[in-house]
């Protein structure tokens, strides 16, 4: 296939969590989604939606959905740029800033996804380790020297959430040579955020999806947080409308339904601190979360068996081949219902 | 900005048409949409939409639709990949195929967002002009020796559809050497398509979109019809979920509504006819058009000042600032209704 780019031939694709069709009889713990229904204010959009606005192409910034994202976050509409989920935007950054010759760094074990991007690029990649604890190398991403730098903080797989003055202090080691990007896919369930580090720090854009917090995995609506110029560069590589009318409205609608959202979270932070407990009771490693799911460690280390005997009991959790991560199991967290049958499955596992 | 790419600065963003509000009173002629409401069926769809398929992730190719516009062509579904609209598509082929080094190839003028795609990817372009009658240069973009040769057919603005056979020649002429991309955005309302090139030649890729024949060009739905072999690279540089719940199932929903599509299409292609000739009759040069829209000269050359007082009374079409369209409109199809305003407004214009 003389058609494609060298690397995107010698390229392996990002692999996605099992989907289990939505009828199946599945408890589905594997890919991090929010147990709890999306805002009754979202449905209402789609069972209403007018025929025109599908008929016509949508705006080209999903205007609606952008102000209200703005008025969320207390910035300026031209600060956020949606889009078609927050994979979309790491492609779009990855598009306008990664290249042959250029450095990516991030610390590992992180969302693999990362390394698809600057594999599809051809940048020079440069993975940091984590220690143990999954404490933020914040000098050695540093001394990388990277033209980006990824960071997800919350982390996946670890769930660990990094405080914004470290995160900050990242943003000012890079200062005036690397962008920071902080990839707050999970921000919804942490202590706190980085979103005023836009306004602090010329260098740092924050990555932000309704896909956990607000139940809209399926909607596919993702934004940045980033000074316009950041974002007036972004968007010359975005697909013309690239996010749907029907996801622009949904999403707007959940977004104003704060209180919803926030009921929603306060009981997945509520039962993954419930679980967490059951687990360590069951002699479970738990590193500390500010997630919707929790990075465990089975007490004898043999994560692969509990993964395929939970599977053969209907319930998926995520396990990753891969050293470091080939001992331990990532567990999205469910509903109470949900986790008392996970806990149960896997005291008769042990 | 040393975080983005030389080229990427470089660059100016493709500017899509204007885009009134939904609630203005507005004759919107300009961008190509089908003046008919989608499917009831579709629209059925997002009004019985299951939450619990917004809360989970969509399938990662949108199988439920991947296996409706299979069956509508005839061929299996690892020959049809969806996207987030046909511009998604573009971008994933710019991704996969275009590099500095790399030369892509179209004859103008056609749709300028293969040149945003060329930009984004600093591939060498190769610009091959129409002749008046915008007959497809076939020798001349074979000669180009083109990583990627792009047509549009229909072309746009033109209109212009080309014979299979003929793209087969442009095909056969790139052969081992060349991957030629078709994209039939507006084959809908054209007299033969190019489906059934991807079977017969193993570097033909076609893309297709719901934009206009289905009326949905707010839903965000495309798909490219090729080998398995090809589907696989582009798959390597797509988002992880670049097709929502929603679209993926209003659009299956809408493709297995072909009864609906026709009547639509056939109204339209009716209402060019008539609008071609009454174009004529008042002094206009109209371009044989297999598309859903017109490509004209006013008598005089005066196609600014029609576009400009046309829109004084509320009614968009399309004008082009550069040689050689700048004494042309481009007039999308609209309703009877909304074709005789536009006939009425243009003679009071004269």
């Amino acid at each position: 296939m003389c058609f494609f780019r060298d690397n995107i031939k010698a390229m392996t694709p990002y692999v996605p969590g099992e989907q289990p069709g939505v009828g199946e009889r599945v408890i589905k713990l594997n890919t991090n989604e929010n147990p709890y229904p999306p805002s009754p204010a979202a449905m209402a959009v789609l069972r209403e939606f007018d025929g025109e606005r599908l008929r016509r192409y949508p705006h080209p910034v999903a205007d609606a959905f952008r102000r209200t994202a703005a008025e969320v976050h207390g910035v300026d509409p031209e600060w956020v740029l949606p889009g078609n989920g927050s994979d979309e935007l790491l492609l779009m950054i990855a598009n306008a800033c990664f290249d042959r010759g250029r450095r990516v760094a991030y610390a590992v074990p992180t969302f693999t996804f990362y390394r698809t991007l600057a594999e599809i690029q051809a940048a020079e990649i440069v993975e940091v380790p984590y220690d143990e604890q999954f404490s933020l190398p914040v000098d050695e991403l540093a001394d990388a020297g990277a033209d980006v730098t990824l960071v997800a903080s919350p982390n996946s797989p670890s769930g660990t959430g990094y405080a914004a003055a470290e995160l900050a202090r990242l943003a000012d080691a890079l200062a005036g040579r690397g962008l920071l990007v902080i990839d707050e896919a999970y921000a919804d369930f942490a202590d706190s955020d980085a979103t005023a580090l836009p306004g602090l720090h010329e260098n740092v854009m924050i990555l932000r999806t309704l896909s956990k917090g607000y139940s809209l995995a399926g909607l596919r609506v993702g934004y940045a947080v980033a000074r316009p110029e950041l974002l007036e560069e972004l968007m010359k590589v975005k697909g013309i409308y690239n996010v749907g009318a029907v996801p622009c409205l949904a999403a707007a609608a959940a977004m104003r339904d704060q209180d919803y959202k926030k009921r929603c979270v306060a009981q997945v932070v509520a039962s993954r601190r419930k679980l967490a407990a059951e687990l360590e009771h069951l002699g479970f490693r738990v590193w500390p979360s500010e997630s919707n799911f929790l990075l465990v460690r089975p007490p004898d280390g043999r994560a692969k068996g509990i993964y395929e005997a939970l599977k053969a009991r209907g319930i998926l959790i995520r396990y990753f081949r891969q050293p470091p991560l080939d001992d331990k199991l990532r567990i999205s967290i469910g509903t109470g219902e949900q986790n008392a049958a996970l806990v149960e499955a896997i005291r008769e596992t042990l």
